[in-house]
């Protein structure tokens, strides 16, 4: 298992891989052909950027039996999605920051980012598989009120797209043991969703063969894979901190 | 007034103004600086492409009074939008193709697209007119029985972002008469939309004000303003045509 991450030192963007607190930077292509070039860099000395700019970035609603369960919501057999912009990816410790205009609540939601490492087209469950380049934390930050703002028409996409809604890291992992691993989100310190992987209704390779029926994935396409109990309000001058087993915490303060 | 556009020829790509059938090369930033290199194509010498790749694709829902009167839907004073995937952008010519395992009811959807020029983040309206770089047709091609699929999750952004389900093109025109224009739509030749821009709820430099408040847009973002009344289910084999006086003809074949 690799840790990929990118990153900012001198001025520029890089990325490599992190182990022991030291990066070793790579040359060449994240998706593609790379290899290691130059002195490895204290971890700490660099600032971590979101490791994936994706271009596709599509949101699971509904996916863990737990919240299904809670929520009285109908098991999909299909994966029921969002696009969020782009734009609303941010790296770990940059701020959530709603518009001045938004005054109402703002959820987290840690969930499992997967990103797609190969282009996908009509994909079975099997090439789906092979074409997970790894896993990353994502929070799917929502604002609710922008969401239920209208009745005849359920805001998705700009109640996700916020600047900012989507801080994506601190690393990617090139394995995951989705059997085992936790998703966690401590917001100040306080642990407020636990949940395990195990209960995700659509695992990774599914939603990535059916959603490539629809559309070509192509690498850098990062799907979050929904979140489970326990999405809450923050407020400005906390810290939400979202943690997966084997990739990381991606912490971020909320302005 | 010019009509830019982007085009395949001799195995690469490139962009050029185009007046009385000819286009002239460019060399340079589409949306920055660029100036005009060699000699002059007949546009009937090459294959036109879509004349923008998005990074953002935003569509509107409820942006016409006769629609939302037909429908009984309330005016909205925000843009209520959903996003498409950038990848669903095909140009003119190309077919649109849903998926083989798709067998319901395939929209056309005539509409304005309204091109992003600079970077726009929390812009008053006159600096969101200044913006916009150009206008295009959109087909906002919709897969009805996926939308309504779920009763409890409309499924916008997937019914909306097939790949090749986002025609766009043929031109972008740097000026519109947006009191004057009108939206029609053919099918295999025969009128089955036509209706004013005037009738539109939020005009493009509100629209575009308006969302940047919630995310930055960057040039070459396109905003797809809504569809009026005459939205008709298409058949494999048919021809669909979009036109907007000023920009032209926007004629897709569907499979």
């Amino acid at each position: 298992m690799t840790l990929w991450v990118r990153y900012a030192a001198d001025g520029g963007e890089g990325f490599g891989t992190l182990a022991d607190g030291l990066i070793q930077p790579h040359r060449g292509d994240l998706f593609g052909a790379s290899e290691p070039e130059g002195p490895a860099l204290p971890a700490d000395a660099v600032r971590l950027l979101a490791p994936v700019r994706p271009r596709r970035f599509i949101g699971l609603w509904n996916n863990f039996h737990a919240l299904a369960g809670k929520q009285g919501n109908a098991i999909p057999d299909f994966p029921l999605y969002f696009l969020k912009s782009p734009g609303s990816v941010i790296g770990p410790g940059e701020p959530i920051a709603p518009p001045a205009a938004y005054t109402g609540k703002v959820l987290y939601e840690g969930e499992l980012g997967v990103v797609v490492g190969r282009m996908l087209r009509d994909a079975d469950e099997a090439e789906a598989a092979a074409a997970i380049f790894g896993y990353t934390c994502v929070n799917d930050v929502t604002a609710l009120d922008v969401l239920t703002a209208d009745p005849a028409f359920p805001q998705w996409a700009r109640a996700k797209s916020f600047d900012g809604f989507g801080p994506v890291g601190p690393a990617i992992a090139t394995a995951l043991d989705l059997a085992a691993a936790r998703v966690t989100v401590a917001l100040n310190g306080r642990v407020r969703q636990d949940y395990p992987l195990a209960d995700m209704i659509l695992p990774p390779a599914r939603i990535l063969s059916l959603v490539s029926r629809d559309m070509t994935l192509e690498p850098g396409d990062l799907v979050a894979c929904g979140t489970s109990l326990g999405a809450l309000p923050m407020r400005a001058g906390m810290e939400v901190a979202v943690t997966i087993d084997g990739i990381g915490t991606l912490t971020n303060p909320v302005r």
